[in-house]
């Protein structure tokens, strides 16, 4: 049976169009943008047209406002960097305790190493961030508000564009980690306060390794990686013409299917969360009060540990998650959960689902079909559930065969 | 007529082996390394092979002293910054003159904005670094010394364990851009003092926007890009699974072939050099008189342009390069050939040619077929040449015509 892929915040399949578009630049197109003879010009035309293939996604009002690098990670961290060093003046972050690590790790370096003030503001049990506490922090001497658009592990959008206007009141400069959000929501930059924009391209099936930083026209920018004098010298390297001509299509494709998507998928979501619900017991959909990212769902089931539950979804032929890929490996709870203070007996059963437009209703069904039998059976054995239910009987051997598979 | 290409020192043709096994790894085994599912765990598998191909090619003596990231540009970068940030109490960076500008750009930066001290060891007209001056420049306040083990534009081989040596005299890390020599030339790290080595995956074959940066163990690091746990906390970012995959082939095809390779492609550019010196007058192979890569071959020609020379070699079908790509479009004489004293007549007509495993004698034909009739035609209509030649009689409509192609 083909394997049910929910871990599409992870990363994404590439688009077999955006892989057939790569090809050529490997074997016959593979001279370097920078070369002046033939085999450089003719990649040089394929980079600007997947430039504006990025410009489409992301609305914006020029091409150039897009700088290609090396992905979500290093977009983060040059927009950080480059807000600082482009106004040595202003020496604080402002940004939130529930942003991805490729902000908090590199805000808290800056911090331990150079002195750097950073506030983190926090958010409520929904997810929702605390704007009077934004508005406050906001002083003559931040330098940059970072706020993601839609949070990785519960798809709560924040409202980017009044963040955005905030900062601006204060004279900072505000950027936002959109890898979650572009190809899932509508993003129009044309008439945005944004001043800078971090993109994937895994996040939205093109391949990996690639990614985009938009710098608004006009905004100071301070390159990260230094070298050659590549993307108006905004980033050095060697272009890696095969991923950005890819990322290019995918942005292309994801911008095309974007408003079907959007509702379809929200739809497959939608009907994943109701079953769950409505066949398990002590289950919370985190962030479910907000405006959400149509393709995440983040469900936390009492008494249970998620590592438990992944593990039998996988026997069963379903990727899903518990937190996010980056700090998967660590064994501490999510910090996005932790932030949202949720109670430590659902913190450690939360399941994040995150699908993509290659998801099916039959994918749903599959999850529905093993998920409350799989939860049943593991909560039969948990200690702490039997000890909260004790009207709760020992299971019928046959569910729990069923839920073990 | 297929073109003769002629700048693998800008980039090379992507083997089609390494393109064959990256394919599965973006349509079928898609997953993200970090995941802890069956799509994660297939994935992270594959890394760990690369990585095996890399410590092969490197002669490393432990593969996880093989950190992935985006690129040349990257791990240059990296490794001056780690060093600084490990070691807070040295302030001082020694390199060369004629390093990437991967190496110049970052510490020139460092010197502006961190009042870091950098030093800048010369080289002598043949392109031989100054090693006098480069062990005085040796304190005890030198956190690295950072010099490329071969020149992009002249090829010239460094004594990198020399240099390496002298290095940990003085307490100081050593790092080598190793990126022009890896593939090329036998690296053997396991007996070596070299700290850290950079190298880049396009330059031997491999794809585009991956490259590594050895890190020896027990060598202090820190890394630049900050955020997820990737690469054993050494490098942020979801890992660039084909890319990688694509490398470790690389580099297992460059190593397979090394020994044979470097004896067959020194043979064809030892022609190629020679039949030039034959044919053309007032020409020079700079650094030449030393040990150099086997494959590049950096050509001035006396009172020529070398983008006028391009232009017409272009014509002709053959792809070659005036300095580095990185530097191209700058228009700026090239910062090698600068430091190396090259007269003016002849440092504005230089030509780099560098040859790789897929060139073949008949490449080297065509060169020398068209070539001599190129640079006749050129001189016949440069002023200076006119001027210092007054007995050059003017040339035979013909041959203009022939050299015109």
């Amino acid at each position: 049976m083909k394997p049910v892929y929910l871990d599409n915040n992870a990363t994404t399949r590439t688009d077999p169009e955006a892989v057939a578009v790569m090809l050529p630049f490997f074997t016959e197109h593979y001279g370097n943008a920078s070369s002046s003879h033939a085999f450089g010009a003719e990649v040089a035309g394929a980079v600007r047209n997947a430039r504006r293939q990025l410009q489409g996604l992301l609305g914006a009002a020029h091409d150039h406002e897009v700088v290609f690098l090396s992905g979500g990670t290093e977009a983060d961290n040059a927009a950080i960097l480059s807000a600082l060093e482009a106004n040595p003046e202003r020496n604080r972050i402002v940004t939130s305790a529930v942003e991805h690590p490729a902000i908090l790790s590199c805000v808290s370096h800056l911090q331990q190493t150079r002195g750097v003030e950073v506030v983190m503001i926090g958010v409520d049990s929904d997810g929702r961030l605390d704007i009077d506490a934004y508005r406050e922090a906001l002083t003559p001497q931040t330098a940059i508000a970072s706020i993601m658009w839609a949070n990785n592990e519960n798809g709560v959008l924040n409202p980017v564009e009044e963040l955005a206007n905030l900062a601006h009141e204060a004279g900072a400069l505000f950027h936002t980690d959109a890898v979650q959000a572009a190809g899932k929501v509508p993003i129009d930059l044309s008439e945005s306060a944004i001043d800078m924009l971090s993109l994937s391209g895994h996040k939205f099936h093109g391949p990996k390794g690639i990614g985009a930083l938009f710098v608004r026209k006009g905004v100071k920018f301070r390159p990260m990686l230094r070298g050659g004098r590549q993307e108006r010298g905004r980033r050095a390297g060697t272009e890696n013409i095969p991923a950005i001509v890819g990322m290019g299509k995918a942005a292309e494709i994801a911008l095309a299917r974007l408003a079907e998507e959007q509702i379809r998928v929200r739809s497959l979501r939608n009907r994943l969360e109701k079953g769950i619900l409505q066949q398990i017991d002590d289950c919370r959909v985190l962030g479910g009060a907000l405006d959400r990212l149509p393709n995440t769902s983040n469900i936390a089931f009492d008494c249970l540990d998620s590592e438990a539950i992944l593990h039998k979804l996988e026997q069963a032929g379903i990727a899903a998650s518990s937190g996010s890929a980056c700090a998967s490996g660590s064994m501490e709870p999510s910090h996005v959960l932790r932030a949202m203070n949720v109670p430590v007996s659902l913190l450690q059963g939360a399941i994040r689902f995150s699908l993509s437009r290659e998801n099916t209703g039959q994918d749903v069904d599959r999850v529905l079909a093993e998920l409350p039998g799989i939860v049943s059976h593991l909560r039969s054995m948990s200690p702490l559930w039997r000890e909260r239910h004790p009207e709760a009987e020992a299971l019928p051997e046959s569910l729990i065969a069923n839920g073990g598979r």
